[in-house]
């Protein structure tokens, strides 16, 4: 059932209007819509309502989500975490397919209806977590829309073998290439970055890369980026998640870079970390620089956070960039709302006639209370179709 | 009913017990304990058991908790946010009283049966909202322990007469007495801890200094706060709320100023903000230093933020800290329990024979876990009281 009127809901705290739902879109939006004979009725009773939530940078192949809780005892430094996780994986036979589906359904439940999740792809494991994401992505078609991200963790360079199974990675269904720090991962700056960007252009996919490198090396390594993008004509197509180094650069360099940045339509993704230097969220909007936000992991071995309630994200961007303001919390919610929909290229997206009806309600009297404050969700419709009603499932 | 015997819950996460509560206060502890007749029975199925929450800094008279939602458009000085209070408050005649009261009720729903709130005195409105929060501390007292802290929010010496408000304060049942930023707003930072620190020493009470000046000039107020600290003996008495210099010194300057924070026994309170510098908690503990938490302002003219739930503000520590081990999570639980009770002198807390039975239980299955993931709460009990069940007040 895709069809549905709902009634009396306050798009994004506006005025109270019904939405008519027709074959999954909206079909109308509107004072006094009737609802067409044997199409069910939803009464909003005056909920806030918000377009489906957007993830746009999750692992869920990663997580333990679902099991018993993950004792983390690991060392401090990136690679020992990359290497802990990939032992562990080993040593547990830790299945992707069975927490990325249980992970999405927490995601969707929580109103969440597009999600980027990148999946580990090395030479232990090969194309085993990505095929396990895909057949998640298929399964789950029907309500939320998933893209997939062929990730090497582990390195492009530094363990050979991995550039060719990105190759079948993305002849296999990967819907975007993704990348890892090309100085301090790879240590071949240059070189990864023209095997990712060929591997990228010869299948006429998008580009997400974890930059994760500091000040003047992450400033770098993204000039490095942006001149491929620019060589190859990929404007709009690259993602640079984390990208650290826009938190600790000297106003001329930063300004520098958020020109081309905006210029190249090079997206920027912020889980917006509490404890280490980040993009400033305003400075990259005053720039015309499309910044959005999702979790990074949640529940697996790299982090005991994260959470599906992609309102408790917008939070922590609103924390992390001290937004007090009402006008402030909205560019919080479009982190996980259209900024990201736009930067990971969920078409159809929003609360206008003919977009995909993904739409959340929210007991919230505006957006400012729905993001700064913890509010329950009272419906959550992805595609046409209730998939969650006072926060369980349906 | 402040008797009760609590079956089958585990410590902090470790082998379950029975806890038997005896005028309210816990009497026994351990394997396979016998309820006396008449004494209710309460079973905990394998729940972890938490200590009462403790809110460390928070500001009961400011919120708007209850009322519709503060649209927030206030510039971002700190004098910004005082000036606009002073003057909203004024022109709504926001009543104190009843707001602290139900954000009181929401922390003790949540949990917290100990906080320590500061309350704004100045000549415009006396000590209207102090009389106010002192009603609903003696009204509650059966269930929940609070401190009301007498804060000179516009400052000591910048309005003529808030010394002897101060000194009304402290005569007429303060239990605090609390400071603001001697340098930056007093403008004059011997005199005005000469006179803070003469009315405490008159009142015999302690201090609560809120300490928002950066870098060396809050290093340079704190240590003028150090030194009469210890001129008037006041060790284990004074409390450098926020502390933000202690996020953004050199090396040597901050390890000579946690070695004097720990020989004169001050507390650190920090609700470690994601977008400010912040003392470190791993740095503190290691230093002796004791750090704890709290949420500041919750839903008030200040901020649109705050949670009742304070394992959330733990969450937000950990955050903070980068804390991911279950050892580091462990901390940031302390900043919110026996840390924070040590510092602001709440005495008989803990989870021990003898102290008062003021007991949460969590649907989670170690400390990390309930910091980490919002996890359900399934019990609150204070001092002996079942005060909510399943997240409902009871």
């Amino acid at each position: 059932m895709t069809d549905l009127l709902l009634k009396n809901v306050r798009p994004l705290g506006g005025a109270a209007v019904d939405v008519l739902v027709q074959d999954g879109r909206i079909s109308q939006l509107g004072a006094n819509q009737q609802a067409p004979a044997g199409v069910a009725q939803e009464d909003g009773q005056g909920a806030l309502l918000l377009p489906g939530l957007v993830e746009g940078h999750t692992h869920l192949d990663k997580t333990t989500w679902g099991d018993a809780w993950y004792v983390n005892n690991v060392g401090s430094a990136l690679t020992d975490r990359i290497d802990n996780e990939r032992q562990w994986r080993a040593k547990t036979g830790h299945d992707a397919r069975t927490h990325a589906k249980a992970l999405a359904l927490a995601f969707l439940k929580e109103g969440a209806t597009c999600i980027r999740t990148h999946v580990d792809v090395d030479t232990d494991a090969g194309l085993k977590h990505l095929e396990g994401v895909n057949a998640v992505r298929d399964e789950l078609a029907d309500r939320m829309r998933i893209q997939t991200v062929a990730f090497p963790q582990s390195g492009l360079l530094k363990r050979s073998g991995t550039a060719e199974l990105l190759d079948q990675a993305l002849a296999s269904g990967a819907d975007v290439l993704g990348g890892l720090d090309p100085s301090a991962i790879d240590r071949d700056p240059a070189r990864s970055l023209d095997v990712l960007f060929d591997l990228a252009n010869k299948h006429s996919k998008p580009v997400d890369i974890h930059l994760h490198e500091p000040g003047d090396l992450g400033a770098f390594s993204m000039d490095l980026i942006l001149d491929r993008t620019e060589a190859l004509g990929m404007q709009g197509k690259v993602t640079i998640s984390h990208a650290f180094c826009l938190g600790a650069l000297e106003t001329p360099r930063l300004n520098g870079l958020l020109e081309r940045l905006a210029h190249l339509r090079v997206g920027i993704l912020t889980t917006a970390p509490a404890s280490r230097p980040v993009p400033s969220v305003r400075a990259c909007r005053d720039a015309g620089v499309t910044i959005f936000s999702g979790n990074d992991g949640v529940r697996d071995t790299w982090t005991p956070y994260g959470d599906p309630d992609l309102l408790m994200r917008a939070r922590l961007v609103g924390l992390r960039n001290d937004f007090r303001r009402d006008s402030e919390l909205a560019w919080a919610l479009a982190c996980v709302t259209g900024a990201a929909a736009k930067a990971c290229g969920f078409t159809d997206y929003g609360l206008h006639v003919g977009a995909r009806a993904d739409l959340v309600l929210v007991d919230a009297s505006c957006v400012a209370e729905a993001v700064a404050q913890h509010r329950p969700k009272t419906l959550v419709v992805a595609a046409g179709r209730v998939v969650a009603r006072n926060g369980a499932a349906v």
